[in-house]
């Protein structure tokens, strides 16, 4: 029996002993978790028992960023040994599927993910995982950083699928976690300047001493005319939707120069009117992000390389023994709370 | 004065002299224009008297689509001769423009394009272009040829954005004139097999003979099986939204596999609703068409070299003097017209 | 004990008895071998023993290019069933290696593959191999076209690196088995026209009927002044050096358009002198092959949909008790002969 | 009669008074010029008097990294005025040319070239320019930034070229002025970290604080030993080779990842010998560079957001008086030199 962070059903989360497989494989290793940051997918499935169809029927461990420590190693793992720092990507492909076989094994129809009903995830002294996605911390990237590397993967997909050149101006709407994420990754990705937009001022706050980014608080000012006056009327080689607000899908193409490309990152809820005779007017290119692949690598290396600073946005630190209280406080979405961790073996 | 035929204002077309500049820059080619195709928009125009936000205010020549024989060349042009069999390209950008120095030209806001208010067109016995703007034909395409190389362009250029890969399965959705362009295009660009979806039984006919075709009456069958049943349930690599129709938009992101592309062809004239979560699960591309560029010549190199073959897609010829009974034919818009073109010069 | 055609060292072939593995794993099939292609590099294992650092130090079953039909699946196989008629990649690669989640799994160092030592190859009446890389015929495809994928994927492993677009013009250096091939690919792939360069009239007859092909010896005529001729003097978009030949690379960059694409194919011995300022002043592109990845059912569907025609390429077929006649015939390397098959079941 | 640093012959160079055309076209600017960098080039044709075929066989005035501020604007030109300060690209194509159409306008033939044979370069008090190829200096850039785009712009034109991906290892082999700038480019175009090689401890002594950089001194380690050591015996995902040197291309594909990329920006005078089978091995990219396109307002956004910082490596700045002296001493090669400027109207 493991202790774990257990989300009985809508509401009710509990800390107590629940029966995890923990046998080792050949190609596993067995982790001491040390961090795990509440995802807004762990706080919605909190709040509302499931995200479109999947449904939390029976109860289920939550927790999918998790940093940690090799304590066990399958026979035949080469690339980690006992004692290794590392952090871990939440979903696992059928590594024979064709989507795999692609390199795009995040579209796998058949991936398992951490804390997706109905797989556990990883809010748990101990977790066992495929050493294929399973990475090692640099010495300088602490757990808290290894713990915030899968919101980050996220942004990196964004710009990685945008395929940004050196010296673009880019647009990030929203910043929230995934659009704070975003943010950094365009500008580690190439961007020579973010227009970072959102009406939230805490938020744009913690990019105010950035030269490379220009905030637009949204209830103060048209993002349509900064973006016309930082590119002189030419638009932004890139915009990244990272707040799946309707509203931010309103002449977003005229955001774009011609031939830019629309990066689609937030979920809107529900369909969204796209006026295609504008998309056309700039031949514009959309393309659109599900989780990642084969980006852990490339996160942590900007992060022990300094390129990219996430510290700023891990807000705050509960212990395992608070980790409903962690939950509650997520749940109020303060201004102020970019990520929250909860620290389960320090 | 030269002959030409003009739209006065909707619905009123007629062949008459008309004051048109007939000078020859140092640039420049003098055409004897030999056959124009009759073009949507040009239809539209007649019919409409404008098309968004263009609009007849004046009488304009009418015609895009055109072949012809260069018959005066400008001081400083080395790519053509008197004599050279030639067709052009309609759109003509500023040369000196951030986008054509992009190699997108056909995004310059500052572009003049053929029969768009308040440019005259071509169909009228003699024209003046750019000598970069005219490619000459090869001796085994007709001017018959020659004249559709415009509405190929366009399917071309979808092709091209596509970014196919050789043994793609594609889907076209439309078989009226630019679908069955991009359905040749797809096939010429790199398609094993481009499942073409109409419910006019007589334009998907043309296709009937072509191994690599498999036509879909969407009102008989459903082309979401079709596409199930071809890709073994995987998916299309590529869709050509090539109707404009709002409904082809319905639930197109389950059509293509993960990863695919859908490329915005047609032109719907309101905005569309959008399935931002599909097209996020498949992390689909968009991309989308604006005219073309830099393509001409690929058209006529596959043409001439047999691997398109336009010849069936010309349905009727009409002479210079019974031009505007050519444009009332097409005005009906019967399902066996695929491209009604009129002789200037026969 | 296996019948198969053993290479017991070099120039020494027999047919006999061997003792092969054969339990089929879950996500394994068990499939009997109709046919197989003799490749060229199970000839030179024939004739030298090796292959650069690849060393036949024990006997070894020879034969790559093989299909054939399921007679056993594994538990958890669901895309195939008993009695699909297959062809097989032969090449099987670690599915959790870095390599393959990248969708490069032909570069994964660990990759195993028929007839490489100390790997037996597939001339032996049944095979076990993983579902994965077991690809079912369309109906419309024999098993001696099916045994042909394995060298056309080579083909269209270098048309899908050149990333063509519709209309390319291509030049393809070398008409052996892998020129051929690339010929076919790159007109599959948007050439609109392939250069194909030989010195043996034998080799570029087989293409004389294509209109999309323009065959050049290269003892007759100067492989530069044709591209120059068919290009007017821009050049060709891509050039595959399908020869290997050291001499192929002279002046090599003078073919290619300005922006234009060189792919290497063909494998030289030693090093090759590059003319980097050359490369420079085209700003060229270069990439190269090794084998193939996720192009298997690429190859099939254009099999299927008629848009690659390989029926003229299998040259002569041999029955399985003729196998060792088969090597003997093959190492004279006729003109003719592009490939020989070896019937293991009929 | 304008006074100018004339190259009257190898080491020859004199500040005099030559007649240079000073025509205001409609599309000019006419720039006083402030800042020019003294380039490569200019002080290969000082000593040498010739570059491969471009041999100066009558006085020519030197130059091609230059800034000013515009004092007089053609009748057409839009993007400028008056007063603005400016920097200049030094080539000017035939903008109607098939490479400009492309968006390749570098690769135009026709190109002209400032200080390249028989054209005069910028080192006089004015010069007038295209508008299209003239770039307003941001607010924070100063007339010595300026004056470093153009070598800036030729790192920059190397990483667009390799399409990096956020989060890549790069190594870059010399870290002469167009090594140690296209470092700064990558990293500005998503390298996580660059591996910068040369023997000469001043020059990489420059990137020593940087924590992103890693030097290696090839008298003192194995670059490919760093390069296993920092990507775990991966592989670098590109490697640009700026030095030139031959020696350099010894096993340079041995240190790319599988699927790498290898950049080809120094120019090496003779051939080099290509190891195809490793290139293959790796299935390897190769890029070339040639000049830039497109690239001066991407270089001057990455200055003024502070991603790029060039100012370090300004070394040294001499009056227009002394320019005969700024070149003797920049034709010393002092390894603290990396670039030297003139300021002609300071």
């Amino acid at each position: 029996m493991s202790q774990a962070l257990v989300l009985e059903k809508t509401h009710e989360l509990t800390l107590r002993d629940i029966d995890l497989p923990l046998t080792v494989g050949p190609k596993d290793v067995k982790i001491q978790v040390h961090t795990v940051g509440v995802c807004g997918s762990d706080v919605h499935y909190f709040q509302h028992g499931g995200i479109g169809p999947y449904v939390v029927n029976k109860p289920m461990v939550l927790g999918r960023e998790a940093s940690g420590t090799v304590v066990e190693n399958g026979a035949e793992v080469k690339n980690l040994k006992v004692g290794d720092r590392v952090c871990m990507e939440p979903g696992i492909p059928d590594l024979s599927s064709r989507a795999t076989m692609q390199g795009i094994y995040n579209l796998d129809p058949a991936v398992s993910f951490w804390a997706t009903p109905p797989i556990h995830g990883c809010l748990t002294p101990y977790v066992v995982h495929p050493a294929a996605f399973t990475f090692r911390l640099p010495d300088n990237v602490s757990f808290g950083e290894g713990a915030i590397v899968e919101p980050l993967a996220i942004g990196l997909q964004a710009a990685k699928k945008a395929a940004m050149k050196p010296g673009d101006v880019a647009v990030v709407i929203g910043a929230g976690t995934i659009g704070a994420m975003t943010a950094l990754a365009a500008l580690a990705g190439g961007a020579a300047r973010v227009i970072l937009a959102d009406l939230v001022p805490e938020k744009l706050a913690l990019f105010a001493d950035n030269p490379a980014v220009t905030t637009v608080n949204v209830k103060e000012q048209k993002l349509a005319d900064v973006v016309q006056a930082v590119t002189s009327g030419w638009g932004a080689d890139v915009v990244f939707e990272a707040s799946g607000g309707a509203r931010a899908f309103d002449n977003i193409f005229d955001l774009i120069c011609p031939g830019g490309c629309v990066v689609l990152v937030g979920i809107p809820v529900d369909k969204v009117p796209f006026d295609v005779v504008a998309i056309q007017a700039k031949e514009a290119r959309i393309e659109s992000v599900f989780r990642y692949a084969n980006i852990f690598p490339r996160a942590l290396a900007l992060i022990s390389s300094g390129k990219v600073d996430v510290k700023r946005f891990i807000s705050r630190k509960f212990a395992f023994k608070d980790g409903v209280k962690a939950f509650e406080e997520a749940a109020k979405a303060r201004p102020t709370d970019v990520k929250i961790q909860i620290e389960v073996a320090a």
